[in-house]
Protein backbone atom coordinates (compact mmCIF):
# COMPACT_ATOMS: atom_id res chain seq x y z
CA UNK A 1 0.00 0.00 0.00
CA UNK A 2 1.50 3.33 -1.19
CA UNK A 3 1.36 6.77 0.61
CA UNK A 4 -1.11 7.46 -2.50
CA UNK A 5 -3.29 4.57 -1.86
CA UNK A 6 -2.99 5.38 2.63
CA UNK A 7 -4.21 8.95 1.39
CA UNK A 8 -7.12 7.67 -0.66
CA UNK A 9 -7.57 5.52 2.61
CA UNK A 10 -7.71 8.18 4.89
CA UNK A 11 -9.90 10.08 2.75
CA UNK A 12 -12.24 7.20 2.37
CA UNK A 13 -12.74 6.90 5.95
CA UNK A 14 -12.81 10.80 6.46
CA UNK A 15 -15.39 11.32 4.30
CA UNK A 16 -18.11 8.79 5.06
CA UNK A 17 -19.41 11.07 7.58
CA UNK A 18 -21.26 13.99 7.73
CA UNK A 19 -17.83 15.66 9.51
CA UNK A 20 -15.09 17.75 7.76
CA UNK A 21 -11.10 17.01 8.29
CA UNK A 22 -10.45 19.28 10.97
CA UNK A 23 -9.07 22.71 10.47
CA UNK A 24 -5.39 23.57 10.04
CA UNK A 25 -4.50 24.39 13.31
CA UNK A 26 -6.75 21.97 14.98
CA UNK A 27 -4.41 19.14 13.28
CA UNK A 28 -1.65 20.58 14.69
CA UNK A 29 -3.36 20.82 17.97
CA UNK A 30 -4.58 16.71 17.44
CA UNK A 31 -0.67 16.07 15.78
CA UNK A 32 0.82 17.50 19.28
CA UNK A 33 -1.64 14.99 21.22
CA UNK A 34 -0.41 11.81 19.35
CA UNK A 35 3.03 12.85 19.76
CA UNK A 36 2.48 13.57 23.76
CA UNK A 37 1.18 9.65 23.83
CA UNK A 38 3.97 8.36 21.58
CA UNK A 39 6.07 10.23 23.99
CA UNK A 40 4.27 8.58 27.10
CA UNK A 41 4.59 5.04 25.67
CA UNK A 42 8.50 5.44 24.96
CA UNK A 43 9.30 7.12 28.06
CA UNK A 44 7.36 4.38 29.83
CA UNK A 45 10.39 2.29 27.97
CA UNK A 46 13.13 4.32 28.38
CA UNK A 47 12.83 6.97 30.71
CA UNK A 48 12.73 6.84 34.73
CA UNK A 49 9.00 5.05 34.60
CA UNK A 50 10.52 2.24 32.51
CA UNK A 51 6.76 0.63 33.26
CA UNK A 52 7.10 -1.76 29.68
CA UNK A 53 9.44 -3.92 28.61
CA UNK A 54 11.62 -2.73 25.24
CA UNK A 55 9.93 -6.20 23.57
CA UNK A 56 6.60 -4.74 23.99
CA UNK A 57 6.04 -2.41 21.28
CA UNK A 58 2.11 -2.46 20.40
CA UNK A 59 1.28 0.81 21.78
CA UNK A 60 4.08 2.41 20.47
CA UNK A 61 3.27 0.80 17.21
CA UNK A 62 -0.31 1.79 17.32
CA UNK A 63 0.68 5.77 18.40
CA UNK A 64 2.79 5.92 15.25
CA UNK A 65 0.12 4.97 12.80
CA UNK A 66 -1.98 7.51 14.37
CA UNK A 67 0.47 10.25 14.29
CA UNK A 68 0.60 9.02 10.07
CA UNK A 69 -2.89 9.35 10.09
CA UNK A 70 -3.17 12.76 11.36
CA UNK A 71 -0.38 14.00 8.70
CA UNK A 72 -2.11 12.11 6.19
CA UNK A 73 -5.12 14.63 7.03
CA UNK A 74 -2.88 17.73 6.69
CA UNK A 75 -1.68 16.80 3.32
CA UNK A 76 -5.25 15.54 1.95
CA UNK A 77 -6.17 18.73 3.33
CA UNK A 78 -3.65 20.46 1.52
CA UNK A 79 -3.80 18.41 -1.51
CA UNK A 80 0.25 17.34 -1.25
CA UNK A 81 1.19 14.33 -2.63
CA UNK A 82 2.87 12.41 -0.44
CA UNK A 83 4.51 10.09 -2.47
CA UNK A 84 6.22 13.12 -4.76
CA UNK A 85 6.96 14.48 -1.52
CA UNK A 86 8.46 11.81 0.30
CA UNK A 87 10.56 11.00 -3.01
CA UNK A 88 11.62 14.80 -2.90
CA UNK A 89 12.50 14.45 0.44
CA UNK A 90 14.99 11.43 -0.18
CA UNK A 91 16.24 12.89 -3.04
CA UNK A 92 17.49 16.01 -1.17
CA UNK A 93 18.85 14.21 1.76
CA UNK A 94 21.00 11.70 -0.44
CA UNK A 95 22.38 15.19 -1.91
CA UNK A 96 22.26 17.22 1.04
CA UNK A 97 23.97 14.49 3.59
CA UNK A 98 26.29 12.83 1.04
CA UNK A 99 29.28 14.46 2.26
CA UNK A 100 28.20 14.94 5.49
CA UNK A 101 28.80 11.51 7.17
CA UNK A 102 31.37 9.08 6.14
CA UNK A 103 30.69 6.15 5.09
CA UNK A 104 31.08 2.38 6.30
CA UNK A 105 33.09 1.69 3.19
CA UNK A 106 35.72 4.41 3.57
CA UNK A 107 37.06 3.35 6.71
CA UNK A 108 38.86 0.48 4.48
CA UNK A 109 40.98 2.12 1.94
CA UNK A 110 39.24 3.37 -0.95
CA UNK B 1 5.53 2.26 -2.86
CA UNK B 2 4.39 0.73 0.31
CA UNK B 3 5.20 1.53 4.06
CA UNK B 4 7.63 -1.17 3.98
CA UNK B 5 9.60 0.05 1.01
CA UNK B 6 9.64 2.93 3.04
CA UNK B 7 10.91 1.70 6.12
CA UNK B 8 13.62 -0.26 3.97
CA UNK B 9 14.41 3.39 1.81
CA UNK B 10 15.09 5.06 5.12
CA UNK B 11 17.34 2.11 6.69
CA UNK B 12 19.32 2.65 3.65
CA UNK B 13 19.86 5.40 3.95
CA UNK B 14 20.80 5.62 8.01
CA UNK B 15 22.95 2.34 7.62
CA UNK B 16 25.21 3.65 4.95
CA UNK B 17 26.93 5.85 7.71
CA UNK B 18 28.67 4.96 10.45
CA UNK B 19 26.07 6.73 12.73
CA UNK B 20 23.25 4.96 13.95
CA UNK B 21 19.39 5.04 14.70
CA UNK B 22 19.34 7.64 17.30
CA UNK B 23 17.92 5.96 20.90
CA UNK B 24 14.26 6.33 20.88
CA UNK B 25 14.42 9.81 23.46
CA UNK B 26 16.59 11.38 21.03
CA UNK B 27 14.28 10.64 18.43
CA UNK B 28 11.35 12.03 20.58
CA UNK B 29 12.87 15.27 20.86
CA UNK B 30 13.39 14.83 16.90
CA UNK B 31 10.28 14.43 16.82
CA UNK B 32 9.00 17.80 18.76
CA UNK B 33 11.85 20.03 16.41
CA UNK B 34 9.63 18.49 13.74
CA UNK B 35 6.23 18.88 14.98
CA UNK B 36 7.78 22.34 15.50
CA UNK B 37 8.74 23.49 12.07
CA UNK B 38 5.12 21.71 10.87
CA UNK B 39 3.85 24.47 13.31
CA UNK B 40 5.49 27.08 12.36
CA UNK B 41 4.58 26.57 8.73
CA UNK B 42 0.65 26.25 9.77
CA UNK B 43 0.78 29.12 11.92
CA UNK B 44 2.51 31.43 8.84
CA UNK B 45 -0.13 30.65 6.50
CA UNK B 46 -3.51 29.95 9.29
CA UNK B 47 -2.61 32.38 12.21
CA UNK B 48 -1.70 35.72 12.86
CA UNK B 49 0.88 35.99 10.88
CA UNK B 50 -0.03 34.81 7.39
CA UNK B 51 2.99 35.06 5.81
CA UNK B 52 2.73 32.57 3.37
CA UNK B 53 -0.43 31.93 1.12
CA UNK B 54 -3.01 28.54 1.25
CA UNK B 55 -1.52 27.86 -2.23
CA UNK B 56 1.89 27.68 -1.29
CA UNK B 57 2.29 24.34 0.56
CA UNK B 58 6.10 23.60 -0.20
CA UNK B 59 7.04 23.81 3.21
CA UNK B 60 3.74 21.78 4.59
CA UNK B 61 4.81 19.01 2.34
CA UNK B 62 8.40 19.05 3.24
CA UNK B 63 7.67 19.26 7.21
CA UNK B 64 5.55 16.37 6.67
CA UNK B 65 7.56 14.20 5.31
CA UNK B 66 10.45 15.05 7.44
CA UNK B 67 8.45 13.93 10.00
CA UNK B 68 7.60 10.83 8.48
CA UNK B 69 10.80 10.19 8.16
CA UNK B 70 11.75 10.41 12.15
CA UNK B 71 8.69 8.46 12.55
CA UNK B 72 9.78 5.55 10.30
CA UNK B 73 13.34 5.14 11.98
CA UNK B 74 11.37 4.93 14.84
CA UNK B 75 9.34 1.83 13.75
CA UNK B 76 12.44 0.27 12.08
CA UNK B 77 14.32 0.29 15.82
CA UNK B 78 11.37 -1.64 17.20
CA UNK B 79 11.49 -3.93 13.95
CA UNK B 80 7.72 -2.47 13.77
CA UNK B 81 6.26 -3.62 10.70
CA UNK B 82 4.10 0.16 9.60
CA UNK B 83 1.87 -2.17 6.85
CA UNK B 84 0.30 -4.38 9.52
CA UNK B 85 0.43 -1.33 12.03
CA UNK B 86 -1.81 0.56 9.51
CA UNK B 87 -3.90 -2.31 8.27
CA UNK B 88 -4.64 -2.74 12.39
CA UNK B 89 -5.04 0.89 12.69
CA UNK B 90 -7.57 1.51 10.25
CA UNK B 91 -9.20 -2.07 11.05
CA UNK B 92 -9.83 -0.90 15.02
CA UNK B 93 -10.46 2.91 13.48
CA UNK B 94 -13.60 1.13 11.07
CA UNK B 95 -15.03 -0.67 13.73
CA UNK B 96 -14.55 1.35 16.83
CA UNK B 97 -15.53 4.68 15.36
CA UNK B 98 -18.51 3.01 12.53
CA UNK B 99 -21.00 4.18 14.96
CA UNK B 100 -20.12 7.56 16.64
CA UNK B 101 -20.44 9.67 14.24
CA UNK B 102 -23.48 10.01 11.57
CA UNK B 103 -23.32 8.50 8.34
CA UNK B 104 -23.95 10.85 4.85
CA UNK B 105 -26.22 8.19 3.63
CA UNK B 106 -28.04 7.53 6.21
CA UNK B 107 -29.84 10.97 6.12
CA UNK B 108 -31.89 10.04 3.25
CA UNK B 109 -34.88 7.32 3.71
CA UNK B 110 -34.78 5.86 7.06
CA UNK C 1 6.19 33.87 44.99
CA UNK C 2 8.31 34.66 42.63
CA UNK C 3 9.85 32.28 40.00
CA UNK C 4 12.82 31.58 42.32
CA UNK C 5 10.64 30.74 45.45
CA UNK C 6 8.89 28.28 42.76
CA UNK C 7 12.29 26.76 41.24
CA UNK C 8 13.13 26.16 45.70
CA UNK C 9 9.39 24.80 45.81
CA UNK C 10 9.78 22.23 42.73
CA UNK C 11 13.49 21.68 44.32
CA UNK C 12 11.46 20.83 48.01
CA UNK C 13 8.99 18.61 46.45
CA UNK C 14 12.09 16.31 44.13
CA UNK C 15 14.62 15.82 46.39
CA UNK C 16 12.56 14.82 49.21
CA UNK C 17 12.03 11.48 47.56
CA UNK C 18 15.11 9.10 46.83
CA UNK C 19 13.97 9.79 42.94
CA UNK C 20 16.54 12.33 41.42
CA UNK C 21 14.97 14.59 38.16
CA UNK C 22 14.46 13.18 35.01
CA UNK C 23 17.40 13.34 32.63
CA UNK C 24 16.99 15.90 30.23
CA UNK C 25 15.97 13.93 27.24
CA UNK C 26 13.30 12.41 29.64
CA UNK C 27 12.39 15.92 30.49
CA UNK C 28 11.80 16.76 26.92
CA UNK C 29 9.13 13.95 26.33
CA UNK C 30 7.48 14.26 29.79
CA UNK C 31 7.05 18.19 28.56
CA UNK C 32 5.76 16.19 25.12
CA UNK C 33 3.04 14.71 27.09
CA UNK C 34 2.01 17.64 29.26
CA UNK C 35 2.08 19.95 25.71
CA UNK C 36 -0.49 16.91 24.31
CA UNK C 37 -2.92 17.37 27.23
CA UNK C 38 -3.07 21.27 27.28
CA UNK C 39 -3.62 20.70 23.40
CA UNK C 40 -6.50 17.88 24.09
CA UNK C 41 -8.08 20.76 26.56
CA UNK C 42 -7.95 23.65 24.50
CA UNK C 43 -8.92 21.57 21.10
CA UNK C 44 -11.95 20.04 23.44
CA UNK C 45 -12.64 24.02 23.48
CA UNK C 46 -11.90 25.19 20.16
CA UNK C 47 -11.42 22.69 17.81
CA UNK C 48 -14.24 21.12 16.23
CA UNK C 49 -14.98 18.19 18.97
CA UNK C 50 -15.82 21.65 21.77
CA UNK C 51 -16.56 19.27 24.71
CA UNK C 52 -16.42 22.36 26.55
CA UNK C 53 -17.20 25.51 27.08
CA UNK C 54 -15.27 28.78 26.96
CA UNK C 55 -15.92 29.46 30.57
CA UNK C 56 -14.73 26.01 32.01
CA UNK C 57 -10.98 26.87 32.29
CA UNK C 58 -10.17 24.42 35.12
CA UNK C 59 -8.11 21.57 32.91
CA UNK C 60 -6.14 24.26 30.96
CA UNK C 61 -5.40 25.78 34.08
CA UNK C 62 -4.06 22.63 35.59
CA UNK C 63 -2.19 22.04 32.64
CA UNK C 64 -0.60 25.02 32.16
CA UNK C 65 0.89 24.47 35.82
CA UNK C 66 1.90 20.99 34.78
CA UNK C 67 4.15 22.22 31.73
CA UNK C 68 5.09 25.07 34.00
CA UNK C 69 6.30 22.25 36.57
CA UNK C 70 8.08 20.40 33.67
CA UNK C 71 9.86 23.67 32.87
CA UNK C 72 10.97 24.19 36.32
CA UNK C 73 12.48 21.24 36.51
CA UNK C 74 14.53 21.65 33.40
CA UNK C 75 15.95 24.78 34.88
CA UNK C 76 16.95 23.32 37.97
CA UNK C 77 19.00 20.68 36.82
CA UNK C 78 20.61 23.22 34.41
CA UNK C 79 21.16 25.55 37.90
CA UNK C 80 19.19 28.40 35.61
CA UNK C 81 18.08 31.34 37.39
CA UNK C 82 14.49 31.99 35.72
CA UNK C 83 14.28 35.17 37.64
CA UNK C 84 17.19 36.19 35.57
CA UNK C 85 16.21 34.48 32.56
CA UNK C 86 12.74 36.31 32.41
CA UNK C 87 14.31 39.67 33.05
CA UNK C 88 16.41 39.20 29.93
CA UNK C 89 13.63 37.90 27.71
CA UNK C 90 11.11 40.54 28.34
CA UNK C 91 14.36 43.33 28.08
CA UNK C 92 15.21 41.27 24.70
CA UNK C 93 11.87 41.74 23.41
CA UNK C 94 10.89 45.43 24.65
CA UNK C 95 14.26 45.92 22.47
CA UNK C 96 13.83 43.59 19.65
CA UNK C 97 10.28 44.11 19.26
CA UNK C 98 9.81 47.65 19.77
CA UNK C 99 9.52 48.89 16.11
CA UNK C 100 7.58 45.83 14.94
CA UNK C 101 4.09 46.94 15.13
CA UNK C 102 2.80 49.91 15.45
CA UNK C 103 2.03 50.91 19.02
CA UNK C 104 -1.80 52.04 20.08
CA UNK C 105 -0.69 55.42 20.84
CA UNK C 106 0.60 55.83 17.60
CA UNK C 107 -2.81 56.32 16.45
CA UNK C 108 -3.64 59.57 18.07
CA UNK C 109 -2.40 62.92 16.83
CA UNK C 110 1.05 62.69 15.83
CA UNK D 1 8.30 38.70 40.49
CA UNK D 2 5.16 36.31 41.17
CA UNK D 3 3.71 34.97 38.47
CA UNK D 4 0.84 37.62 38.88
CA UNK D 5 3.30 40.16 38.34
CA UNK D 6 4.89 37.82 35.13
CA UNK D 7 1.12 38.04 34.06
CA UNK D 8 1.06 41.26 34.40
CA UNK D 9 3.85 42.12 32.69
CA UNK D 10 2.66 39.86 29.26
CA UNK D 11 -0.08 41.57 29.35
CA UNK D 12 1.51 45.29 29.30
CA UNK D 13 3.76 44.19 26.58
CA UNK D 14 1.13 42.30 24.47
CA UNK D 15 -1.54 44.98 24.69
CA UNK D 16 1.04 47.95 23.95
CA UNK D 17 0.46 47.00 19.99
CA UNK D 18 -2.87 46.60 18.36
CA UNK D 19 -2.22 43.48 17.82
CA UNK D 20 -4.26 41.25 20.01
CA UNK D 21 -3.44 37.53 21.89
CA UNK D 22 -3.26 34.56 19.60
CA UNK D 23 -6.21 32.81 19.38
CA UNK D 24 -6.06 29.65 21.72
CA UNK D 25 -5.10 27.37 18.94
CA UNK D 26 -2.40 29.88 17.60
CA UNK D 27 -1.03 29.37 20.77
CA UNK D 28 -0.64 26.04 20.68
CA UNK D 29 1.02 26.12 17.18
CA UNK D 30 3.71 28.25 19.08
CA UNK D 31 3.89 26.58 21.89
CA UNK D 32 4.37 23.86 19.38
CA UNK D 33 7.38 26.04 17.93
CA UNK D 34 8.54 26.93 21.40
CA UNK D 35 9.09 22.98 22.69
CA UNK D 36 10.65 22.61 19.16
CA UNK D 37 13.58 24.78 19.77
CA UNK D 38 13.74 23.64 23.39
CA UNK D 39 14.04 20.16 22.37
CA UNK D 40 17.30 21.03 19.68
CA UNK D 41 18.93 22.76 22.39
CA UNK D 42 18.57 19.80 24.76
CA UNK D 43 19.58 17.36 21.58
CA UNK D 44 22.77 19.89 20.53
CA UNK D 45 23.67 18.80 24.45
CA UNK D 46 22.10 15.12 25.35
CA UNK D 47 21.34 14.09 21.98
CA UNK D 48 23.39 12.45 19.26
CA UNK D 49 24.73 15.26 17.45
CA UNK D 50 26.14 16.96 21.30
CA UNK D 51 27.21 20.25 19.49
CA UNK D 52 27.00 22.00 22.81
CA UNK D 53 28.43 21.23 26.10
CA UNK D 54 26.07 20.74 29.11
CA UNK D 55 27.75 24.20 30.65
CA UNK D 56 26.40 26.17 27.99
CA UNK D 57 22.76 26.50 29.10
CA UNK D 58 22.00 30.36 27.77
CA UNK D 59 19.78 28.43 24.89
CA UNK D 60 18.07 26.91 27.04
CA UNK D 61 16.97 28.97 29.41
CA UNK D 62 15.95 31.00 26.64
CA UNK D 63 13.55 28.52 25.50
CA UNK D 64 11.94 27.92 29.02
CA UNK D 65 11.32 32.07 29.01
CA UNK D 66 9.87 31.54 25.64
CA UNK D 67 7.40 29.29 26.51
CA UNK D 68 6.48 30.44 29.95
CA UNK D 69 5.73 33.44 28.12
CA UNK D 70 3.61 31.31 25.44
CA UNK D 71 2.01 29.73 28.56
CA UNK D 72 1.25 32.95 30.36
CA UNK D 73 -0.52 34.50 27.13
CA UNK D 74 -2.59 31.28 27.14
CA UNK D 75 -3.69 32.13 30.87
CA UNK D 76 -4.29 35.80 30.20
CA UNK D 77 -6.73 34.77 27.80
CA UNK D 78 -8.76 33.04 30.15
CA UNK D 79 -8.33 35.13 33.02
CA UNK D 80 -7.02 32.41 34.73
CA UNK D 81 -4.76 33.76 37.76
CA UNK D 82 -1.51 31.30 37.47
CA UNK D 83 -0.65 32.18 41.39
CA UNK D 84 -3.82 30.26 42.66
CA UNK D 85 -3.11 27.21 40.02
CA UNK D 86 0.35 26.49 41.34
CA UNK D 87 -1.09 26.56 44.65
CA UNK D 88 -3.41 24.25 43.65
CA UNK D 89 -0.80 22.05 41.77
CA UNK D 90 1.57 22.12 44.27
CA UNK D 91 -0.78 21.02 47.33
CA UNK D 92 -2.37 18.62 45.09
CA UNK D 93 0.97 16.88 43.93
CA UNK D 94 2.17 16.92 47.85
CA UNK D 95 -1.33 15.09 48.62
CA UNK D 96 -2.01 12.97 45.61
CA UNK D 97 1.82 11.65 45.69
CA UNK D 98 2.86 11.83 49.20
CA UNK D 99 2.63 8.25 49.40
CA UNK D 100 4.00 7.32 46.06
CA UNK D 101 7.62 7.27 46.17
CA UNK D 102 9.35 6.23 49.44
CA UNK D 103 10.96 9.12 50.94
CA UNK D 104 14.56 9.84 52.29
CA UNK D 105 14.06 10.12 55.58
CA UNK D 106 12.25 6.19 55.29
CA UNK D 107 15.44 5.18 55.40
CA UNK D 108 16.85 6.05 58.68
CA UNK D 109 14.91 3.54 60.79
CA UNK D 110 11.80 5.67 61.15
Amino acid sequence: MSLIDIQKDVDAWVTQFKVEYFKPLEMIAAMAEELGELSREVNNRYGPRTKKSHQDTADISQEISDMIFALVCLANLHNINLDESWKKKMDKQYGRDSNRFERKDEQNGQ
